[in-house]
C-alpha cells in the first residue's frame, strides 16, 4: 500500500534556526518559504532533497500539538514519517480494519501539499507517528 | 552538500515484529533479509520504498548503542536520518569545521550499503541524529 517516502517531519522550536542548520551547515539549497497551517497548529517549511523532503515544523498557537513534543525534546527532533498512498479513504479504512488507531476520528485533513492526510498513532506503528498522504495528482510522473 | 535522503533509521526491539507491521499493515512489498552489523552492534533490515528506504535496526549484543534508545522508547521509534554525500571525508571535515560533533572521533565506518558513513551528534543537528553516507558509486544513475 505505502508508496513514496514523501517527507520526514522534524519538529523544531524555531524554523528560522533550523533553516540555518540545513542551509549553512548541511548545505541544502532548496528551502521553501514558511507556511502557516493554523488548523494543524504548526508552521511548516520544506527542505527539498533530490528524492524527498524534510518538513520542518514549529508550533503555531498555544494549542499546538507540538508543545508536548518540544517539552520532551527541547532541541527538537524527528516527529513523524509521511508515506504517500493512492487513495486516502481506502488507506484509512484498510488501516482501521487492521487495528491501527487513526487520529482525528479518522477524518482526513488537507495537508501542506494540498491533498488529504491522516495520522496513525505511534502505539500501533512501532513508536513512529505515521502520516499517510494522498499522492498529488500529476506528481512524480 | 547533502544529497538524497538515503533512509530513515527506525529502532525496534524486534525486526521480525516490525517486518510484520511494514508488510502486513502498511503493505510494503520489498523487504530485505536481516543483516548483522556486529561492528555497529545492530541487525539491520531495509524496507524499500520507490524513492528511499526505512532501515529497521535492532540491538545486536549487550554493548549495542540501541539499548539506551530502547530503554527510553520501549516500542521503538525514529532513530536517525541518513543523507548521501559525494565524499565522506570532505563532508566530515566540512561538518567539523562548522562546529558539528562527529561521532567515533570522526573515523568513518563501513555502513550497511558498503560505503563509508559518519554520524553527527544530535546536539548540533536540532535534536536529530544525522548519518552521512557516501553515495555508492554507480548508484542512482
Amino acid at each position: 500500500m505505502i508508496g513514496r517516502l514523501n517527507h520526514v517531519g522534524v519538529a523544531t522550536p524555531s524554523i528560522a534556526e533550523s533553516v540555518k542548520l540545513y542551509r549553512d551547515v548541511l548545505g541544502a539549497t532548496q528551502i521553501s518559504a514558511v507556511k502557516a497551517m493554523p488548523e494543524q497548529g504548526v508552521n511548516v517549511c520544506f527542505v527539498d532533497l533530490p528524492n524527498s523532503q524534510i518538513e520542518l515544523i514549529e508550533p503555531l498557537g498555544e494549542a499546538s500539538p507540538l508543545h508536548g513534543f518540544l517539552a520532551k525534546n527541547p532541541s527538537g527532533g524527528q516527529h513523524h514519517v509521511c508515506f504517500e498512498v493512492d487513495d486516502i479513504l481506502a488507506a484509512r479504512d484498510d488501516m482501521a480494519a487492521k487495528g491501527a488507531t487513526v487520529l482525528n476520528n479518522g477524518v482526513p485533513r488537507i495537508g501542506a501539499h494540498g491533498t488529504p492526510v491522516i495520522f496513525v498513532h505511534p502505539k500501533n506503528m512501532g513508536g513512529v507517528l505515521v502520516e499517510l498522504m494522498e499522492t498529488p495528482k500529476g506528481a512524480h510522473p
